[in-house]
């Protein structure tokens, strides 16, 4: 390892979230990232494996924050279980995060491999927090139906919180779009 | 085109399926395929683009009966109309047919790139349901949220169909897996 630069990794982020919005995703290097903000391709190096990782370096912690989500809720049915854990999506994307995460939107789907790679991820997380739900006792199919449909929420939710204009917290967002679901799926519901 | 082979389709896909469950699927080539019927690699291509094709290449009618399925729905609420939808399932897979799609399953489990390449066919699926709820006046995040919902519900149940020993229909498994579905979010299911 060579000398720590402070910042670094928080810097190196933006600078290619700014390059891959501006310049195109496949037209930057890493060498170009480090460049602007001063660093050595070998500096972006020790940060990311490689230049996608910058885009989804995070999810590791996105999906443990689902996962110990589950391990945490109190005991209750299945779904307030994933309701709970979908609570984690409030630490990890407060709304002054949100510029951020709107502007790594915009790349992802402007190309259609990091489309692929998120939809991939969403998958992972999703098989995580059936498996978590399972540590809990829940039996098959209710977990893996759990933790798909909080995933579902939480995906459309997601892109809510990042439309133009929308001002609620990701919170509001996502206790909207469970109670839309269980009217969805409510029998009384049927018309 | 050149001269038109009786069942050519038919007899490649069999012996394509069983080559890639004994060679493995990288190790296996269109020519290996045409050879093991007796037909040509160019008779091989006038069929398939490629032989990931041979894996894939009925989801198109699959996706069709699916969409369709939303066209022809009595006028219902939504999850209903999903629940009509998803009866195309057992016109496109019969009980019959159960011993192929096991092979086709057991060699994109051993794949990485077709679990993706699946994985990311069911979501268009799901986009192109959500978009035939639209057309039928289900407003939004309803008509996302039934569509990621039945697909759920139909890789849940597709993927119970496969496992040893099952009996059952696919149109038996779904009806179950949406009761638990409806189960799972119905608030008087709260404990």
């Amino acid at each position: 390892m060579g000398r720590w630069e402070p910042g670094a990794r928080e810097r190196l982020m933006e600078a290619a979230l700014q390059l891959y919005a501006t310049r195109g995703y496949e037209a930057t290097t890493a060498a170009d990232i480090a460049q602007a903000v001063g660093l050595t391709e070998r500096t972006f190096f020790r940060h990311f494996a490689d230049k996608r990782e910058v885009i989804f370096g995070g999810q590791e912690l996105f999906e443990q924050l689902f996962v110990d989500g589950i391990a945490a809720a109190p005991d209750a049915a299945p779904m307030d279980m994933v309701a709970s854990a979908l609570g984690a999506a409030e630490e990890f994307f407060p709304d002054e995060r949100r510029p951020h995460s709107r502007l790594r939107q915009t790349i992802i789907d402007a190309h259609p491999g990091l489309q692929e790679r998120e939809l991939l991820k969403l998958t992972a997380v999703a098989a995580s927090l059936a498996e978590a739900l399972r540590r809990r006792g829940v039996p098959e199919p209710q977990a893996t139906l759990a933790a798909e449909s909080g995933m579902t929420v939480f995906g459309i939710s997601f892109r809510q919180w990042l439309a133009d204009g929308e001002q609620r917290s990701i919170g509001d967002i996502q206790r909207g779009v469970l109670e839309e679901l269980r009217a969805l799926t409510h029998p009384a519901g049927r018309s």
